[in-house]
């Protein structure tokens, strides 16, 4: 470099700080495999209730219940908040026996839904639902059983027909994928009640404000149970609902037979219904799902749900809602399990979720 | 600015890229409030066993347990690896009835170690021992009751007396920093056993390599254990160990009796014993433990513990180790309960721990 050429000079270091300029700006967000640059993170318990024993504590006698309280059936969150983050948080919430490991770390070790919308710079708040995992003190006792159940599960969730996977499913072969896998289940600590939870979920919206419900199989359904509790929820994405399907008094569907079991949709009155219509919501549903009845239990369950699913997107779009299902091998995206969000592919289910915050206005 | 004189320029130039660069360097590390830089940060399970049904697996049939497993036993770990990492991670180990959140948010609100010591640049591994909070998943099954203990808890946790609190107690008497603490103890989703938890731990540093260990509390004990079967753990910090004091044979201290319970020590080999003479081990208690017997138990209990921790650093040392026991109101430091580092001064107490770490090489 020249001194005496000092336009030359001045360019190249202007380039120079843009350069570190923009560096810093990326940190500012973050990029797909870079650095997390979080402003705030931390954990709480939401809604919940109080028992109290009756008679009077005695500080001498510890183990006499007399007068003692027990906090519970609230739910644990971890959240963060992204630097630059948008306005609207993303609330995840896990399915049956599972915990936010759902949204962590995929089962082959990648990054889960956690990171990858925490990088698009979304907040993010995990939940554990009331009596399961980190919120598992419950106002209610329980018994946990040890059951082996685990091939049961792995057909449940359509990673195959064990000891097979599907061909093409989007699921490591890796025996340390499935060993996280199946490690990633975590028992009720007292049996479920589909109000506490919603009641909980709906008491984190009250504490944190506006934001999209993001729902995985048993949670589907309470979802829309929560939604009906709250107005804090500005739009719902649901991956694979299994239950729960509530449908206007007089709308309600028959029950569904299948050979894993019969599916039976719910009714609630209208007026509640209608708060169904007012925020858009997305549903998912992956692969090997039959379209006509088939005798492996595992699967067969899922051609009911994503049938039920569709009936219910009609009931809601026709009394004035925006609802939508889409089943992934019909948009060409093929051999997705019950979980597509932590499956091989899930930086592309990500897209599709992006997408639809982008065209619903949620981002 | 004149252009014709271009070494002024030259130097005005350079210390705005200095102040850039600065500024990229800092967001590099982390500040006391500003964003957590995170280079990685996901879940995973370590340690664990699997049991399976004798028979062999019916798709047709998933109710059935033959030739069914159940992965369980497990522990469960969140990580964050920050930016210019130091070499050895931190791993935080709950105590009796608590889970990570030990380690996260304090009840009133403010970071916890999670992210104090992310902010002092180490990797933190924060735990839930296998059967609690989202390690709940055992091969063994389990019973929980519903009881309301929590205002024996109160007295334990040397909070204060309820309904009062101690004079000058590091926590926060808003009605809400109760709450959340009692909220953030999750139950044992099967029996405790030491010997599971101690090997999940082994495995966890087995994946990790080489860290130090910081345990609190129940622990406390099963953190001697653990390094008796690991040689990864480069030292331990022990927040008010609770039992499981183990000494070598022939050396073991009679039981210690209080109105809060009996304290027994335990034997192990010396040749065992001899493994925690090879690291730096510290011990903190907190305030309000008596120096003579009294007979409120929830304080009692800590006399002899803290009696029997200075029994067990003076065997260690006897042994050519080195550990330390501090209790906190002797050097001048007051009103800390059973948690320190979630007191109203947990910033002071981290101050300690980094100063024990700077002091052994283990930053």
């Amino acid at each position: 470099m020249k001194l005496n050429e000092p336009r030359m000079f001045y360019a190249q270091v202007l380039i120079l700080i843009c350069l570190l300029a923009s560096s810093c700006a990326m940190n500012g967000g973050s990029t797909q495999n870079g650095t997390l640059t979080i402003k705030e993170q931390g954990s709480f318990a939401a809604g919940g209730t109080v028992i109290t024993s009756p008679g009077e504590f005695d500080p001498k006698n510890l183990s006499a219940t007399g007068g003692q309280t027990l906090h519970g059936d609230h739910l644990y969150t971890f959240y963060q908040i992204p630097e630059d983050a948008r306005q609207l948080p993303l609330v995840f919430w896990h399915g049956y026996g599972q915990f936010s490991r759902t949204w962590e770390t995929t089962p082959d070790g990648r990054e889960g839904f956690q990171n990858i919308f925490l990088r698009r710079n979304f907040p993010v708040y995990l939940i554990d639902q009331p009596r399961r995992g980190n919120a598992g003190r419950s106002t209610q006792p329980g018994t946990i059983a040890a059951v082996p159940d685990e091939q049961k599960w792995f057909n449940i969730f359509r990673v195959g027909i064990w000891p097979d996977f599907f061909p093409g499913v989007q699921f490591s072969q890796e025996p340390e994928s499935l060993n996280q896998y199946f490690r990633q289940m975590t028992p009720d600590t007292a049996p479920i009640n589909i109000n506490v939870n919603a009641e909980a979920v709906a008491a984190l919206f009250d504490k944190i404000g506006p934001g999209v419900l993001i729902t995985h199989s048993h949670s589907g359904g309470m979802g829309w149970v929560t939604v009906l509790k709250s107005d804090k929820i500005r739009g719902v994405v649901s991956y694979e609902p299994g239950s729960g399907f509530i449908f206007p008094e007089g709308e309600v569907p028959p029950s569904m037979p299948s050979s894993g079991g019969t599916l039976k949709a719910e009714s609630v009155p209208l007026v509640d219904f209608m708060k169904l219509t007012k925020i858009p919501i997305i549903i998912y549903y992956g692969d090997n799902i039959p379209a006509e009845p088939m005798d492996n239990p595992g699967q067969d369950q899922w051609r009911i749900r994503l049938d039920m699913a569709k009936l219910w997107v009609e009931a809601v779009n026709r009394h004035g809602g925006d609802a939508t299902v889409v089943h992934l091998p019909e948009i060409g995206i093929h051999g997705n399990t019950h979980f597509p969000f932590s499956d091989l592919n899930n930086l592309e289910i990500a897209d599709l979720m992006s997408d639809f915050l982008k065209e619903k206005g949620l981002d």
